[in-house]
């Protein structure tokens, strides 16, 4: 935590004025710089009620070039909000590469407010602040650069700027009854805040303490703290840390491909009365859920050719199409190169009751990027617990997560693409990249194997279907299926 | 309205494979040219109950590449949904160019059932078809291919097909309670469907009413009908249509500019007494229309440097930054150049009881793009009506809506832009692009007076504001801005 010094101390108006002038240039400078190294910002801007917060808001906007910033104020959530994990806004209100985010509240405010007003305990207080720990962490990982202001002013120069206010007709306005609420509840706000402070300050995203009480000086401090900050991250470009799993190497990972018995089958006549049985099955289910408001996440991997989209077929024809939607996840383009790589599929979790397909899914970033070297090894290695932690949080929202791996033989799957060739209307699923694909089965069996022990969790576990007979996997995956949600109801 | 031939009477069960597998081939290859030549295409699966509207969209959703489609079914409408206008759904289910929208459920739904069930009267309903027709007149002349079906059983088949699902133990939980209500309104159903058809029924997007009697027999209509406007939309490409304002080049359109008296001026006494009276009074009058959930949309357009960011940093500081949002717009980049040129401005409609400031706006059809011609004729002619129409649907859903252009005189421009840069962190603001833009003076001032002749509505004037004298213009905004609210709360 940094203690801004008490800067300008000695210098006149004019000088003052200059040397903002000065800065301001040097901001504008920065930002340009950050925008030309495809650095995001993110501002977050916390203290004390009455410290002027909103203006310093105000004011960022002005000194910054506003075809570059977006700046978020938080309310209470909104009903989609509510419907949708904890850090869903805040995800929305990730900066793109390049530009600039200003937080007007943010992760810390409600949790802060819930303890000061006893209705959170200690524990989950601490709790809370370990997961903002690490979704800034994740962030400062992937080159984000994030800088905290908290303004503070003491007890008595908050009753008095709060009194100020009230007294002239023009700002009365401004002056809230939770003002007043807040200020009598003082010593616990700071007592909590110094906690959330102290727990939540890492090298990579200080918090930086304010003084508050003159306004100038205040701006003044952000503005030179901004500035350095800013030049010094172009200077850095620090995109990777070190890997989270340094033992990564030395474990030995079982290989969980080897145990699927692929010569499981299904007779015919069996089949056609399995799948209709589970699919009448399924659709109580879903319903069920719906009416409970349980959201569910499917995510679909396998071989290529492995039988994905015939097997979501069979799921979806249970289904009302209104209670779902299919996402096909295929190389990110457009605005989704533009940010953290878990933002589009953070983007596309279901409303309360309601149920997403992810037709391969953000475990691409341990499987066909981590094989075709599109992320860097600190990336894929950093990417588990990344995983885990966003499959954590869909959990912890009371989410159903069914993961389905199809697995195939690499005989079976020449067949498929041969006969694929032959078929006129099958013969586009067979690309030069599945033939490319092919040659290193080692290598994403290697991954598959690595995925598989690091991110199958006791809620989320991964389920390995025999797929070598397409209507065996078929009738698994909808009985698997059907036993999550029951397990739930 | 097409009539479906009985096609294939006679062939036998072979043949019918055959040509089957023909035309899935056909209907790929249409898909990729579709792709290739960046046309969106709109599916619309609508009918009878029971018709078997579900099982189509699934056999579509099979036919087609899964990558390039995306399916929406429309339930009740959501919070997020209820709190935009009627077509914000829908315009968030556009498809991009080169990809396919399979629409279960559509803009036609509602207006029918509420017709049937005596919610909205004959004259409702009416205007509701008419909306329609103009929506789907908007998309086809952007380029849009629309495909409508119409699934039709008579009452009788309808019958048989309710109770022939309800026998069987597996397709039991397909019927709802609903399906019989409706079937008891049969009558009524038909005759409200076919006015809506007959009046939503153009040359460019006709109804294909199929008989769905027979499901092998629906599903190879389709195929064919798909197949081949498909291929017919590749080879014609009809980007632009004749523009709707034929008398456009004979009226003569008076100069507003020339009215606008720029020597109105304010003193600095006056000025700081009435930018805080007007943002204290802005103030009240915001929070009182977020407490009625009144949205509002604000519009600056203006000449380079003419002062609207200041303006609306103006208007901004007054605000909780809760209760807005600012969009700067600039050229369309990514994802908005993929999607009809007010795509855009939907995706950023306000929620209810909210402010979104657009610093410039959807009026750039009118006046950039048509200066620069970024738009061609037809199209920035077009844009008058379709404004209109989109600012009509916000004002129907209870909007308000601001439109500001600041005026500033060529001279003042030029002695600005010197200025500017002079001035370390104002330089960034002046680009080549500015002295370009200035060249074309007179264009522009065409442009703006034909825009505000032609957008100048009821209940969306545009208010043009003297600006030579920043402070003046500031203080007017202000007070233009909060006599639109109060005249609303």
């Amino acid at each position: 935590m940094t203690m801004a010094p008490d800067v300008n101390r000695k210098l006149s108006r004019a000088e003052l004025d200059v040397q903002r002038a000065e800065l301001r240039a040097r901001l504008l400078d920065a930002q340009f710089a950050l925008r030309e190294a495809r650095v995001p910002l993110i501002i977050i801007v916390s203290g004390v009620d009455g410290a002027g917060k909103g203006e310093l808001v105000h004011r960022l906007n002005e000194w910054l070039d506003p075809r570059g910033v977006d700046t978020h104020a938080f309310m209470a959530k909104s009903p989609e909000e509510l419907e949708r994990p904890r850090y869903w806004r805040y995800w929305r209100a990730l900066p793109a590469k390049g530009r600039v985010a200003i937080l007007f509240g943010s992760w810390y405010t409600g949790p802060i407010l819930q303890r000061v007003y006893g209705e959170t305990g200690k524990k989950r207080f601490r709790r809370t602040l370990e997961r903002i720990a690490s979704h800034e962490r994740m962030l400062c990982d992937d080159g984000f650069v994030i800088l905290k202001f908290w303004l503070h002013l003491s007890r008595k120069a908050q009753r008095k700027r709060l009194r100020d206010m009230e007294d002239n007709p023009l700002s009365h306005w401004r002056v809230l009854p939770q003002d007043w609420e807040h200020h009598s509840l003082y010593d616990d706000f700071i007592k909590t805040s110094k906690l959330a402070l102290t727990t939540t300050d890492p090298q990579d995203a200080p918090w930086r303490v304010i003084p508050a009480t003159s306004r100038a000086k205040c701006e003044s401090n952000v503005l030179l703290q901004l500035v350095e900050r800013m030049e010094e991250a172009v200077k850095i470009r620090k995109y990777v840390t070190a890997p989270r799993i340094t033992e990564g190497k030395r474990v030995k990972i079982p290989s969980s491909l080897a145990q699927v018995n692929l010569d499981s089958t299904i007779e015919d006549g069996d089949y056609r009365k399995a799948v209709t049985t589970q699919q009448a099955r399924l659709n109580r289910l879903v319903w069920a859920a719906h009416q409970k408001k349980i959201s569910s996440v499917l995510v679909l991997e396998g071989w290529d050719a492995a039988g994905k989209g015939s097997a979501i077929r069979r799921v979806t024809a249970a289904i009302d199409p209104r209670l779902y939607r299919t996402v096909p996840i295929a190389a990110p383009k457009n605005e989704e190169l533009e940010h953290h790589y878990l933002w589009r599929f953070w983007r596309e979790l279901p409303r309360a009751g309601m149920m997403t397909i992810f037709d391969r899914s953000w475990y691409g970033r341990v499987l066909v990027e981590r094989v075709e070297g599109f992320a860097s090894t600190e990336e894929w290695q950093r990417a588990y617990d990344e995983i885990n932690d966003f499959e954590a949080q869909l959990l912890g929202h009371d989410m159903l997560i069914g993961k389905f791996w199809l697995h195939i033989s690499k005989e079976e799957q020449l067949a498929r693409f041969k006969k694929r060739e032959e078929i006129a209307y099958k013969r586009h699923k067979i690309t030069e990249e599945d033939w490319r694909n092919r040659k290193r089965w080692n290598a994403y069996e290697k991954s598959v194997d690595e995925m598989v022990f690091r991110t199958s969790t006791a809620d989320a576990p991964w389920n390995l279907i025999a797929g070598n007979n397409k209507k065996f996997a078929r009738v698994q995956i909808l009985k698997t299926l059907c036993s999550i949600f029951e397990k739930a109801l």
